[in-house]
């Protein structure tokens, strides 16, 4: 199966000149077929204040009434996403951006109201393969835009690591996939304090084991557990890692 | 050759709930390839007023600064583009939106300064067509938001009527294109003040006749003009109509 390099990159990467020529740089450099999410949350913040909206986020999840998917959708699939389109294909690459709405590439739905009401917050059903292979296959580059849609005519605001972790799991049916989740710090820490305690390989029984001993906490778990999920589901390898290092064989390996 | 309608609305049609259903309801009538190019500057200017920035027009073309390109950016490519597509969509038409940056689809080049500096306004260069073919074919429908780029990474706002126009040129190199430009009046009226004066067929000799007489004037001779040009470069048909006759034998008729 042909290879395929998946990465994540959060907002604040996307929303920074000097990382984003970084990253771009690098992205660049990848020689494979390849596909780019990205977030946006803290400039969706930014603008929803300049706006006079207060951006009120539940466990890292923003919670999104009218006003604000308008924002987000702006945001994600507005100003961030065409940015970056533009700023790759200037450097050769072929870019398209995305939102799982366009060609119904990511279905969702409304997320239920229980305890918490997010709003138009999505949780991803469905992946449709075709129209992406398509693209992927005339050498298109997708950029994907963390908002997607429920098939009733509804935008809805998606976790960007859930549907970096959905589309991988799809991919992985047709490609060798490679799921490449860029944040901070230069992968999982044993201690938070030391970016030189990074774990450069993980596997269940030591997710396990860390989980319990407490060395890893907070939204590394989700993080670590989609990451899991990925690799049953087919996906090749996961590799959380820092922006700045992709390319370079750092970071912690999920496999 | 296949036949293709390439359907331009303003943006006061895709601004209003009730104007947008019927144009919904109509679009997803048409039972040829199809392709839609949609404007949206009185939300751009609604969203810049909620931001404190002042809309500035020239002879009914935009002044975009950097600040006026992030919220046409935002408006037109995210909340329009993607809200139009979800509910293409749910409507069972397989829309994508796009900008020119998408695919390099549309590039255009920053408008020279001159008399006037408009900013970061783009005069569209080139069309290409490649990519636009291969959706059609697989029964995709572009949703096209008017916002190109310069291939140097650079984002540009674009007059959305030019778009289409230079789309329907290059599209009619492959297929057999009619150009559809909905606004606010039945066609192009003899006298303003009567409905019920549309003239059904426009030739360049009864256009001159009309220019001259004054009963064409301001931003219908631009119209027009471009009009006759996508006919002389092979566009089979040009029709100005109302956004609610679409589908109806109505409206003007270029030839």
């Amino acid at each position: 199966m042909q290879k395929l390099i998946l990465v994540k990159v959060g907002g604040k990467i996307v929303e920074e000149e000097a990382s984003l020529n970084r990253l771009f740089a690098d992205f660049s450099k990848i020689n494979s077929l390849k596909l780019l999410v990205h977030g946006g949350g803290r400039m969706a913040t930014e603008v929803a204040g300049q706006l006079g909206i207060e951006s009120r986020m539940v466990e890292g999840r923003r919670i999104t009434d009218a006003a604000m998917l308008k924002i987000v959708t702006m945001v994600y699939a507005g100003w961030i996403n065409k940015t970056v389109v533009a700023r790759l294909q200037a450097l050769g690459i072929d870019a398209i951006g995305l939102t799982g709405a366009d060609m119904n590439i990511v279905r969702s739905v409304k997320r239920p109201v229980e305890q918490m009401d997010y709003g138009f917050v999505g949780d991803v059903k469905e992946v449709r393969l075709d129209m992406l292979h398509m693209l992927l296959m005339q050498k298109i580059v997708p950029v994907v835009a963390p908002i997607t849609h429920d098939m009733n005519g509804q935008l809805l605001n998606t976790n960007a690591d859930t549907i970096a972790s959905e589309l991988a799991k799809a991919l992985a049916n047709r490609f060798d996939v490679t799921l490449i989740y860029c944040f901070e710090k230069d992968g999982v820490l044993r201690n938070q304090d030391d970016e030189e305690s990074v774990i450069p390989l993980m596997d269940r029984t030591l997710f396990n084991t860390y989980k319990e001993n407490g060395i890893i906490q907070g939204g590394m778990i989700p993080k670590l557990e989609n990451a899991f999920k990925a690799v049953d589901a087919g996906v090749k390898e996961v590799i959380i890692t820092k922006a700045t290092s992709l390319g370079k064989n750092s970071g912690t390996r999920i496999s």
